[in-house]
């Protein structure tokens, strides 16, 4: 394989990383530079300024992932629709310099009339299919807004984003349950956190359970340090509700959230498998891989 | 019937009415003196500037309900639990000057080990109960926090609150749907309001649906002028995903809401009677002629 540079480049954040043929990171480094940061045109610049030492090695293929294809990034990558494997993704690849640097497009689906969309998230999924030596799955990737990814066969197939990560803060910040949370999340109460997914099967709606916060604070039934947690389960277990009974999802992410979503899932009997954010490292590589197979 | 006062005293607002022995409002006052605005002692005197008149009529009653009862409010009546009726909640007036001024109580109910409270809305809906000359019923409160009543033979036997008001003004104002939504709401645009409704029954989660809000503006699928009304669907639908197949719903609110409620239930099929605010009145009327049977 050529020397391989992958780039997860966010909204918030730009993450790269000199990857080994087997798609282990030889060397990482981070930057708060997300897209949201760089002016038009800044793109390569900032680029060149994190790793444009790994860059200048002859023959390297750099893979960027992220938002930098979005919109408002480097260069709308458009995106690649479901089903999607890596000739699918390969062949909708947007080359900023032929052969050497590509955005990895996001990719599309339509579920009753609507579409949705992730970026960056296939990366991260076709990467635990390479950690975990499986052709498919159900992946679930945290955070802001968590994803749903369903595999089969090597291709994503379809999925389905929860805002899960920005209904809990602004529950947590900016509506009535402000008032009795205290000001700081503190460490994670697991009992009140498993409590909380446990309501939210029974409620139904988040809509519903959230005021259970509120009612079980008012009755002195929730002491206030275990709010957050509590709260944090409604949220986590509501997006849990619509699993599919039979699948064992596979967790990616930042250990802090897989941690969550495994204790969630355990207290539901659904046992899950955890792998952190280097899955998008180990993505890039059998991208890269795939690229160099005629 | 004796000369009756009623007053709705909620958290931002102030109404009160001179009521005739058929519940009809004779007289009607408002103030923005909702209960965050007076200071601790300084209740007797808001009331008493707003209709001190009224109720210097010999025998003059006033019943008072709403956030007065609150912890923050007046005086804290505490919650009269469910089920209840004319009878348990006659006992569990709050009175402050005895025979003349009471605070009506909130109620309590519990399911699942949580607890739920309404405060102001039975009065609303024993109105309700005395308008339709029913015994019983679901009755919906739409609003910040909507409240789903259910009524049998005139006694409340169980409720829920869905914060489905506050939750919308969360999306709207503070998520990423703010970025694509216009600045105002404008008029209520049918069609999209509908076409959220829909979507909320198949996505079965606002978790997962708002985020439609997002994709369908990416992709040019919803105008931008239709997208609030479009969200407002969605929340709505949300709520009315956990009804009961059976019911046919009694709205009871601001006319500009629960149009949109009925409106979303024509669309699920379900037939539905809409009732103003006047139900206040009504309620608080009925619960005085309860009053004087010995």
């Amino acid at each position: 394989m050529k020397p391989l540079v992958a780039v997860d480049w966010g909204t918030s954040s730009l993450r790269a990383a000199r990857i080994a043929a087997d798609g282990a990171a030889l060397e990482e480094r981070a930057s708060p530079r997300g897209i949201l940061t760089v002016p038009a045109g800044g793109f390569p610049g900032v680029l060149h300024e994190l790793c444009g030492d790994w860059l200048a090695a002859p023959g390297t293929l750099c893979l960027v992932s992220g938002m930098a294809g979005s919109r408002q990034g480097w260069r709308e990558a458009p995106y690649c629709p479901c089903p999607a494997g890596f000739a699918e993704l390969a062949r909708a690849l947007l080359w900023i310099e032929p052969g050497r640097v590509a955005i990895v497009p996001g990719l599309s689906c339509e579920a009753g009339g609507v579409p949705d969309v992730i970026r960056g998230e296939e990366v991260q999924v076709f990467g635990a299919l390479d950690l975990l030596r499986r052709p498919g799955g159900v992946f679930v990737l945290p955070g802001t807004h968590s994803k749903w990814v369903r595999v089969d066969a090597g291709r994503v197939r379809s999925f389905a984003t929860f805002m899960s990560g920005e209904c809990y803060a602004l529950l947590r910040q900016h509506s009535i349950l402000a008032r009795t949370l205290p000001a700081d999340d503190g460490e994670l109460d697991e009992p009140a956190f498993v409590r909380g997914v446990r309501h939210a099967q029974e409620a139904g709606s988040l809509l519903r359970a959230a005021f259970s916060a509120r009612t079980l604070a008012l009755f002195d039934r929730l002491p206030t340090a275990a709010q957050p947690s509590y709260l944090s389960g409604l949220v986590i277990g509501e997006e849990l509700r619509l699993r599919d009974p039979g699948a064992q999802p596979v967790l990616v992410g930042s250990p802090a959230l897989t941690r969550r979503y495994a204790l969630a899932l355990t207290a539901l009997g659904v046992a899950s498998t955890c792998l952190g954010p280097e899955a998008t490292w180990r993505g890039a590589a059998a991208l890269a891989r795939s690229l160099e197979i005629p």
